[in-house]
């Protein structure tokens, strides 16, 4: 089993709005900008650290903490996964 | 036009072993993991100023950058984008 | 009344073998080097925050934080402020 | 031979006013603020990756990256090594 990007995308977009006390992404909202950019700044550092010698799992694990709280962030600024998939089509792709 | 994780990732797996001179991802990839992971850092810390101040386009390019050198990290590291999706899926799906 | 880095360092040193339940310095060097270095990163994410208008004041301590964090690990790795003082002598002294 | 942070911070605010084509810290005061901030995350990720692999002489070099650029934020902001000094005597003395 597997959950594409956009499938966590609808997920975190339904959840935004779920009450605090069951929901993460409820929570990390209500918290501002702020607190969702300092996730995402945390989960980098700890991308690295878990690649500098913590195992394959470990930075699986990170990675997947850093996507959902880019993730969150798109969410929060209105803007979707397809809108950076466009930025990346218009460099990569051709 | 659009392009997809798996779609860039595919890319990045056949430019790695491009001529240097010719790939950015080539010529990173042969810098060594050190340089990926500390570009996926500053990634993120421009991902942190843009949002704030530097406007949603700006955003979103430096989201594109962040989700590239991550896809580079991955494939150095022999891992796949449904590594992550599959983490993912355990922690958010059902 | 003020407190220069070496005086700081000082403080740190005589922390790191107090009791854990005491001292979060005891705590933080216990917890290891990634520990350190995770609040390094984080710290440093929390002064770009902060000078991205949380205000002066909010800046300073955020700076204090980062300032403490780098000399945790300075003990930890078994150097000192002068290690670090040398080298910017060497670079913008004369 | 050393160089306290006292002294390194006036070295700064001197260069400041410099030729942009003499001086680094006049360049990049030129730059702006993103810019200064920048440096000061990636100065925070290259201590991380120095600290995980790369010797004592490197991780060295980087804390003292780290210093200088946090003082030319101080500069920019109109503050000083001072200002962090008393958050810290604030915490950690007495």
């Amino acid at each position: 089993m597997s959950m594409n990007i956009n499938q966590l995308f609808a997920v975190i977009q339904a959840r935004r709005s779920a009450p605090p006390e069951e929901s993460y992404t409820a929570r990390l909202t209500a918290a501002g900008e702020d607190e969702i950019l300092k996730k995402v700044g945390e989960e980098a550092v700890e991308v690295i650290l878990a690649a500098k010698g913590q195992g394959q799992t470990r930075l699986v694990e990170e990675l997947a903490d850093l996507t959902y709280h880019t993730l969150v962030l798109l969410a929060a600024r209105g803007l979707t996964p397809q809108d950076v998939e466009a930025e990346l089509a218009r460099r990569h792709a051709g």
